[in-house]
């Protein structure tokens, strides 16, 4: 048998094909119909007693290792059943067996796969009412539809609890003879609903096309809605007269081979730094384990979850609201880094595995890739007596994946200096989401980008999850605020003095920035002291100010979403409780198991073992030059 | 005679040299102490006739071309006089005759000069009251005094309004035969004061040294000040164990060189922009005229104005407020960039022209550096029905300065993008200013960041200029806020609406960003609009979130710095009005002549040639990390 891997690398196929040999065994005769089957890490307490070995130098093959454990989502119908019902189940993969098994309430929908995603093209393709809508259109000759599976988002109050998809549809100018032809500027006004369990259209909402002087549920379009429309390709040979030519070259090389090592057990050594990073299907990559210059700096740090809300106040558009960890599993979507040229210099990349509807592990090649970059001056300083000038750049190891989810592409990076700072990003590009708007018409809830198209004004909050271990992992939050004071003969005499304020952070709480005041957060251990300052040793967070959720509080957008209506929580380390919005988003109506709920246990949060959760909130009112890619 | 070279060209060393001559002849038989001899930029009235001429293709030899004017600043003792008087004149370089002639109410000081600083040097080290001191600390063997000149800051109530120079010191260990030894990490507990007329030390200030259980006044040093002070160094033959060696080589070619052009007369091409640049000895780099795709963008974009206060209570602290441009003009302390290998790629240069006090100028190279830079992804879209991926670079020209002003460095860069954008960035670096404190002791007005080594809180209140010309000089400023609504059956029956609500400035003001609400501005033309959008065309502008300034509003610190008690100033173009906090910032009690005196005159904004100042505010509340280079 192979040797066991390190408890944190990401399950291999073989690993993956056992977990999933495991549960058809486990269900005799059943029909399986696989969602996710990837890697269950360890739990906290045995993974730390494994990791303070490892790095005491004390690792031997007698130290004790946390199981390997698959968690294997999946549906079963049973022998003599025709209703499949969603499950979880926990592999021992050494022992081979199910260790934990559970039925899942109704109440919460399964994340969606590709696959489904898949059925639910083929079904609307075949739908005869979907057909009868599109003809009604009278689409220019030449023009094929377009079908971009959506999911269907926060149910309604009279919706049934039954599983949905839903599609967004447009029109691809065929005539063109290039698959690459971007469709998006031909958005047709209708959105037809599957019902997954019957496979079949079972309703077609329709789009109204108006703008400010409409009222909002009037349905003002009709035959020729494309003849206002415009292409607007973006692949370079569709380009009228090809890319800009007046950009020359510029290489990055690095002779000497990059200055980070990448091991096979996916550690990652580079300066001062060290860390491990796995890939699973519903956060994509996720860093272990963070030391800097053989100091705990954290043990877990992840993107946990983002929502995109839609804000056109038309029905059905409030479900256009997608949790794109919860509802789909980003990792799922991770591009292949080698295909497209994302990154100069020297790039080593790192294989994910996904599974499909079979459960069969397969290699997601090149989802992660890891390089160096330049990024300006470091710092510099010149004695202005003598003129010698000392200046060193700045270098940054970056990790980084890229994902597409439909006409969206998130670019996600950690970004690791030579200082001991970490910066966590998040990027959007690719392609606003659009509707058809009629000509000459505006809508204050969005921009007309392009003829006939309205990209609709929508928010993306994000979350950061991070798991803190700032010298071992009982730790404090603090917030610091530099606040103006009175004159005062005693303290202040001058009016020169700022008071630098603290305030820690005692029990599990959501809290909001407070910009103007320069609210910084810090994570502190209090139990050790910094001998040049003389006080506790921490580590610096400093959020980025953006907005928080926009819609009503009392709208489902904002419910299923509590954990954007706050722009930090601190919370109490549990096990599994790593996803911002609860672990199922699909369809939901209300967040469960996310942050709002993390915090009611009002639990300890002074030197205990603490986890920080950023939550930052890009509000994108599009432009027209953020049109045909942004 | 040469041809007359581009109107917003920096004087030439001729030019420069005929305004001195002029000067000195208007002058006969008087003494005169050279300040500042540099361009004065044309009445935007007479500049924008002369672009419009050249933008339209119509400029001929016998196009009218605004006077090249030079303006001069000096102290002249006039014969049989010995009090030197300070004036200003304007010079008509291609006359040769003066144009303009100012005394400069004995009400405000001129900017210092770099000989004024060599003068308090060698003042300070021959004056035995300062010899005395020093004496008294018992100084280490080896130990030299080092004199680190600086603005006097604001003046005192009690103070006579006469120019005065202070000094920090500091002592170097010169036993390490290095003259970049490190000398920051043994401050001295004294400041001596010079009186300028004099040229004499009239005053010590003693600093204390103690911390917050200590009296704001005491002075709790004695001899053996430095002696639990610890050296810091940062010159790479001085660092124990040398420079970190694990860092491969980077290198950033570009072998068909880069895709810019600089004429001689300072016009930059590159991608769709054209602007030009200038330098001067206040500002520095000026960016002028800038066109993106033959489309007027911007009249004039510039740094206005820094001031850096420091907050430690103790007197004579609040005394330590530099105003960087205004003070002393950070052009003079432009480096030399090719000193230093700043930049990678291709580089290019532009040299200044400074002044000594004989009025003659002089060659100031390459303070301007030019590159290009890769900057990440710039758009990604990925088909994934067909796994087409496009990529684009984000590719950046920037335009770059770095001053050195004592202990501080800061990076000055507009960067130029591909999309018609334009990124003005501000950067600190080099040493935090320190005092000494007594072993074992915290302050809450600082950090300790090395043994003995007190770094005081302080901020950096930035503010860009912006001189907007959006396909004309008529413009209007707008805010703009994505805000939440209630659920409204007619309105946002789904609760899942936000509001994009746009407020006109119609009169000069001062106005502060609301970052929760997502307060963004944009500078439209409403006279124009874009034909897809069918809004008016503008020009959005994001300002960074910051604090503002944080001293008292009655304290010295603050009333003279007005300009930085808001984020954004909206005011109507007028010539010369180019400083924030005034044209005379030095001693200065109250700020005069600035923005905030510019907003009074409630002057129209709405459609007229208006100006956006931006305020922004780094607090620095220093970390252990920061040294001895941030």
């Amino acid at each position: 048998m192979a040797p066991t891997p390190h408890p944190l690398m990401t399950l291999t196929i073989d690993e993956t094909n056992i977990a999933r040999d495991v549960i058809i065994e486990s269900h005799p005769g059943a029909s399986i119909y696989f969602r996710i089957n990837s890697l269950l890490e360890p739990a906290k307490a045995e993974l730390t007693k494994f990791l303070d070995a490892e790095h005491s130098g004390q690792l031997t093959s007698s130290t004790p290792r946390p199981a390997r454990l698959a968690e294997v989502k999946y549906d079963a119908i049973e022998s003599g059943s025709k209703v499949p019902v969603y499950q979880e189940a926990w592999v021992d993969i050494r022992q081979k067996k199910v260790v934990k098994h559970e039925l899942i309430s109704t109440e919460f929908q399964a994340s969606l796969t590709f696959p489904e995603f898949e059925t639910f093209v083929e079904v609307c393709e075949k739908s005869p009412l979907f057909r009868k809508k599109i003809e009604e259109f009278k689409l220019p000759p030449g023009f094929e539809v377009v079908i971009e599976p959506w999911p269907y988002g926060g149910l309604d109050p009279a919706d049934e609890n039954r599983r949905f998809f839903q599609g967004l549809i447009f029109a691809a100018d065929a005539s063109k003879k290039n698959k690459d032809v971007n469709f998006y500027p031909y958005p047709l006004p209708l959105i037809p609903i599957m019902d997954w369990a019957k496979k079949e259209i079972v309703r077609i909402d329709e789009l109204a096309t108006g703008g400010n002087n409409d009222p909002l549920n009037s349905k003002t379009h009709a035959a020729g809605v494309l003849d206002h429309c415009q292409s607007a390709d973006y692949v370079p040979e569709l380009l009228e007269g090809g890319p800009r030519k007046d950009l020359k070259t510029l290489n990055v090389t690095q002779p000497d081979g990059p200055s980070f090592t990448v091991g096979d057990d996916q550690l990652i050594e580079w300066q001062k730094w060290r860390f491990r990073v796995s890939f699973n299907p519903r956060e994509g990559a996720v860093i272990h384990d963070v030391h800097y210059d053989g100091r705990s700096v954290m043990y877990r740090l992840s993107f946990s979850e983002m929502t995109v809300p839609y804000a056109d106040p038309r029905p059905p558009f409030h479900r256009k609201q997608a949790f794109d960890f919860g509802d789909g599993g980003l990792g799922h979507c991770a591009n292949n880094l080698q295909l497209g040229c994302d990154c100069l210099g020297v790039i080593k990349y790192l294989d994910g595995v996904i599974v499909g509807s079979d459960g069969k592990g397969e290699k997601a090649p090149n989802v992660i890739c890891i390089h160096e970059q330049d990024n300006g001056i470091n710092w510099k300083h010149t004695n202005w007596r003598t003129g010698r000038a000392v200046v060193t750049r700045r270098r940054e190891l970056v990790v980084q994946f890229i994902i597409t989810l439909a006409n969206y592409e998130y670019v996600f990076a950690y970004k690791f200096d030579q200082a001991g700072g970490i910066v966590v990003e998040a990027r959007a590009t690719g392609i606003v989401s659009v509707v058809n708007i009629d000509a000459g018409k505006t809508a204050d809830w969005g921009n007309v980008v392009g003829p006939g198209v309205l990209a609709q004004n929508h928010q993306h909050s994000f979350c950061v999850r991070m798991d803190p271990a700032i010298d071992g992992h009982k730790n404090t939050v603090v917030y610091e605020e530099s606040l103006p004071m009175q004159i005062d003969p005693a303290t202040n005499p001058n009016g020169n003095r700022y008071e630098v304020r603290k305030t820690k952070i005692s029990t599990s709480k959501g809290l909001d920035l407070d910009p103007l005041n320069g609210r910084v957060f810090k994570v502190q251990n209090l139990d050790k002291t910094n001998p040049i300052s003389g006080r506790p040793v921490g580590y610096k967070i400093v959020p980025p100010v953006t907005q928080k959720l926009l819609a009503a509080p009392n709208s489902v957008q904002s419910n299923r979403a509590l954990f954007a209506q706050q722009h930090v929580w601190v919370t109490k380390y549990q096990d599994q409780e790593l996803y911002a919005a609860g672990k199922y988003t699909l369809q939901s109506r209300r967040e469960v198991g996310g942050v709002a709920d993390a915090v009611k246990r009002n639990d300890n949060t002074v030197q205990d073992d603490v986890v920080f959760w950023n939550v930052f909130t890009l509000t994108h009112n599009p432009r027209v030059e953020d049109w045909p890619v942004m």
